[in-house]
């Protein structure tokens, strides 16, 4: 069976749809300024943020923490990051700290998603299959007009991508066969533990993700079912 | 806080938004005819299947059966009432039950339905927040254009309807606290294991979704926050 005969398309999210690094930077300028880190460079402080994500999820993972949704570890991991750049978090008000947790619901998509995504909703269901939670899946879609067809990810399955139960609890979801599933993310990591349950494989790469120097996912790693420049080219493969 | 504070709407979907009863009797009918029961009245027959329903999932509800799809117990009723108009169920091929029970996946909203979600949408949060799982609304939805923000209800929280954590576990989802959010439904029933939870609440009477001889759920038997001739009027009140 080809890409073509697909009945859903599920994307990952951060980095492969919303510019993260971008958006927390925005939000963290003010907020490192306000508190007497005004030197720090807001992309830098994003990058430290993003850095403490996957290791975040990883107790959820593998069972150790009953599912906990990434709004509350993203503000745990925000205070973890906090004395590094010179701020303690007890000295910050609660309501500032969960303020900037909720940035992660204000990014921006790359300027090729909401046209695309538009053309892939007549042909498929769309959905996200992210480690997002579905406020801030929710969030993000009323921000910029993302027309999902449902919200599924790591809040309906319960655990956090690439554990297989996301993956395979989304087929399920879907009352789909993994098969007629394509994953499309920027991350090759993503892709290959969706291939292993049988999902077809989109590969987009998301060149400043990581900023300018970049060094990871510049390229596909595997024979991925599909390799397109932006999701317009996916949707000119698909034909729809 | 009143009815226009509601940060998001939740909706009952069958009977409320759509026409369960018509939609079912038009798919029934070739069906009987096809295996020797075409004297059968098909809204009949749609009447005794929507009659097990409630008791359905009564086992979920109480805890003393895992949560199990609405398709599932759809597809055990279909078989619970073929005797009854004569088919043994063992005699229809799997893939005609299969084909049946999926017409509850093809059912077509009333008239006032999307033009006033479109404009409900702009101000709130829109979901359904009903028994059905997740494939049957995103069908639903597609079918019809219904611009969902997400889809809630029984397979994110995996139980059902009128079980106090299938509202409860909605607003976790949400992020809000029950008063911030309103159930917009045809059924008295729902309105108040809903209200019991701190939603708001406002009903829709729907006169004819049991045919022409309806009975029940004619009228608001509580005083609901708001009692709307259909969902227009609600996005009237809401000034959207």
């Amino acid at each position: 069976m080809s890409l073509r005969d697909v009945a859903a398309l599920v994307f990952d999210v951060f980095g492969t749809l919303v510019d993260w690094r971008g958006g927390i930077a925005r939000e963290a300028q003010p907020f490192l300024a306000r508190h007497g880190a005004g030197r720090v460079d807001p992309a830098g402080f994003a990058d430290l943020w993003r850095g403490l994500y996957s290791s975040s999820m990883e107790p959820v993972r593998r069972g150790t923490r009953p599912y906990t949704r990434l709004d509350v570890l993203h503000r745990e991991s925000l205070e973890a990051i906090l004395p590094s750049v010179g701020i303690d978090p007890a000295q910050v008000p609660a309501a500032d700290l969960d303020a900037l947790t909720l940035a992660w619901h204000r990014l921006d998509p790359w300027s090729d998603v909401v046209p695309a995504l538009l053309r892939l909703k007549r042909r498929c269901i769309i959905a996200p299959l992210s480690n997002g939670n579905i406020r801030l899946m929710i969030d993000l879609a009323k921000r910029s007009d993302l027309p999902w067809d449902a919200i599924l990810g790591a809040e309906t399955v319960r655990t956090y991508k690439p554990a297989p139960e996301a993956y395979l609890g989304t087929a399920e979801i879907l009352m789909l066969p993994p098969s007629e599933i394509c994953l499309v993310a920027a991350h090759n990591s993503d892709l290959a533990a969706a291939r292993q349950c049988g999902f077809k494989t989109c590969f987009v790469p998301r060149l400043t993700e990581h900023g300018p120097n970049q060094v990871t996912d510049l390229a596909p790693v595997e024979a991925w079912d599909a390799v397109v420049p932006d999701l317009g080219a996916l949707a000119d493969l698909l034909e729809c």
